[in-house]
């Protein structure tokens, strides 16, 4: 299989050293699929020093990587050859075009069939925008050089996954104050139909199903409590079932995370950033993984910022970036088989064919 | 020590069959405290035998509760004698009174000093509001009974509590799109006050260590994803802190309930619905316990609904039920101890004395 390519993140952060880590953690019963880091080796190799960690790099191409990543930590110089010299700890725009290009390269080579996937390390964005970076957020980025430049990008969706729970906020990095007059019927159909559709050609789920959490508490009680899930969420939710699609919902968000319940689905689908991400960082907050649906390439991502404040005191914890790696992995291979065999792809859920049947408990009607 | 008094809650839901369930699980290596129902006898003895439980019912007085309890489930009558005849899974606003008068009844037991708190089966408010029933709901009605007819009742709060994890809500069962405005620095303020002295009086935790999680995701990133955190909870948590509360926050919601965050706390306030229920519901789903802050006396409760679609199925877990009542005892015991010597009571928090400081890690910035 192709390597993956694993961008640089912000110089400053946590991801040289959690790359360097998952590096060291290659081996053992259940190896790390080969990746090679888009970034200026000589940098890569005095964060190694600095670190104190045993790690000897290796300037390639994405073509030696695979052969190389038992021995050494295979890195791919940015196409300009700019050297980094960032310090952990102090983020500084003059490591923008490096971080930008590191990003551009990575996905040149999954476009080229060089790579097989691209893997993000974190990047801050205030520390792009001073430096003139236009797009809203490294997904948007993403989804921009995924076609060609002037053309109108796909939407991407977020998803945090893990091995127990997968997660889809429907709203993001907006405030709490707006998402009851973004939240359409289409957004919330578009969502799913996005979700759907790389659940069955990427995850191997030829029938995933889903469940959609209320916008309001105990989903809106009938109305009775916001009219969101009742006039928003409840038509879009007949509209997709029409299509044939397994979702339920509106249902109410705090009954809706429990081991039990999360049996009886595979995505878990809710309105707000907080809904989605506190049950999965509650139970996961070490190894969920940021993947993008969407996009004509695959893309994950751990599911943690850059740390400022711990980086280069070896203490940030690669499980994460791991995770990430092993199920950017497990998609590629899927693509692979799909693309030679036409779509028999390996199930990528805890819970695929468990039987769907929820145990119900009336959400608290009076506390 | 006095028994406990227990509601009858909905006649139609699962209150008396985890009552009954309760019961049955009394003995053993960790035994439940003595409580009595508050019920009409002949209505529960009818329900063991529709259930095929071995529960002997005794109709009493508090007195005698405790004395009866090891060899029969001790029902004290309700205080009109009024008869139900209610069938499981057929909520009928004929039970209204009944319903009510056993809530009536159980706290005046409390204030009468013949039972030592009161733990309330779930009730339904359509059924009692179709009769007339005039608050907004159950822990209202429970304020108001709390003082003298007419007075002003008491603000109460609710918290949800586990052995892992105690959650307050500062806003309830109101629509999302109405919390940005609801949520003012004075209710924040009130509501972290109330809980401090609860915690400290009843929790037995002299130097409470609180947490408030932000209203916007990753609690607004400094303003630039709404505006509340900063312009309202950030003055509240600062004037709290100046009071001498150890109180921290606003902490994006998502990374505040994972097992080494919560170690750093006793409770979590959040401001809305299910930033609060939904970390407690994903780990400690069926033991939770809904417990009432700010009123004169002990109140706890099941933290789930009357579960009409279950109701007499043999099939409704008593866990949290059995919770509530544990954790009463505990409370009225501290706060029988404080009366008798002061203040030296048990401490109620898993994680009580243990060292405050937090794992920092940036929450994602940018995803």
């Amino acid at each position: 299989m192709l390597p993956l390519a694993l961008t640089l993140g912000d110089p400053a952060g946590i991801g040289p050293e959690i790359a360097l880590a998952a590096w060291l953690a290659r081996g053992g019963l259940n190896p790390l699929p080969p990746f090679f880091l888009v970034a200026d080796p000589a940098f890569v190799e005095r964060a190694a020093d600095r670190m104190g960690l045993p790690v000897p790099v290796a300037e390639i191409d994405p073509e030696t990587a695979a052969e190389v990543f038992p021995r050494a930590l295979p890195v791919v110089a940015l196409p300009s050859g700019t050297a980094i010299a960032a310090l952990p700890g102090r983020p500084d725009s003059i490591h923008a075009g490096a971080v930008i290009e590191s990003i551009t390269a990575a996905v040149g080579f999954v476009k080229a069939g060089r790579a097989a996937a691209v893997v993000t390390n974190p990047i801050a964005k205030f520390v792009l925008t001073r430096a003139g970076f236009a797009h809203p957020g490294h997904t948007e980025f993403l989804a921009a050089l995924s076609v060609a430049p002037g053309r109108t990008p796909p939407r991407p969706v977020m998803m945090i996954w893990s091995e127990d729970l997968a997660v889809v906020p429907v709203t993001i990095h907006v405030p709490l104050r707006d998402v009851p007059d973004l939240l359409t019927q289409d957004l919330v159909e578009e969502t799913v139909r996005i979700v759907v559709h790389d659940l069955k050609t990427r995850f191997g789920l030829p029938e995933p199903r889903l469940v959609l959490a209320g916008l309001n508490p105990h989903a809106g009680e009938a109305g009775t409590i916001g009219r969101e899930d009742r006039d928003v969420l409840a038509p879009a939710v007949a509209r997709l079932r029409g299509e044939g699609i397994d979702l339920r919902g509106p249902l109410p968000a705090d009954t809706l995370f429990h081991a039990r319940a999360r049996e009886t689905y595979d995505v878990a689908l809710a309105p707000t950033h907080d809904q989605a991400l506190i049950p999965i960082k509650t139970i996961a907050f070490d190894d969920g993984v940021n993947v993008t649906l969407g996009l004509p390439f695959i893309r994950t991502s751990p599911d943690h910022g850059t740390a400022f404040d711990i980086a280069g005191q070896g203490i940030a914890r690669p499980d994460s970036l791991i995770a990430a790696l092993r199920l950017a992995e497990r998609l590629a291979r899927n693509a692979g088989i799909a693309k030679a065999f036409g779509g028999a792809v390996i199930p990528i859920s805890a819970y695929a064919g468990r039987p769907s049947q929820m145990r119900h408990f009336d959400p608290d009607d009076e506390l």
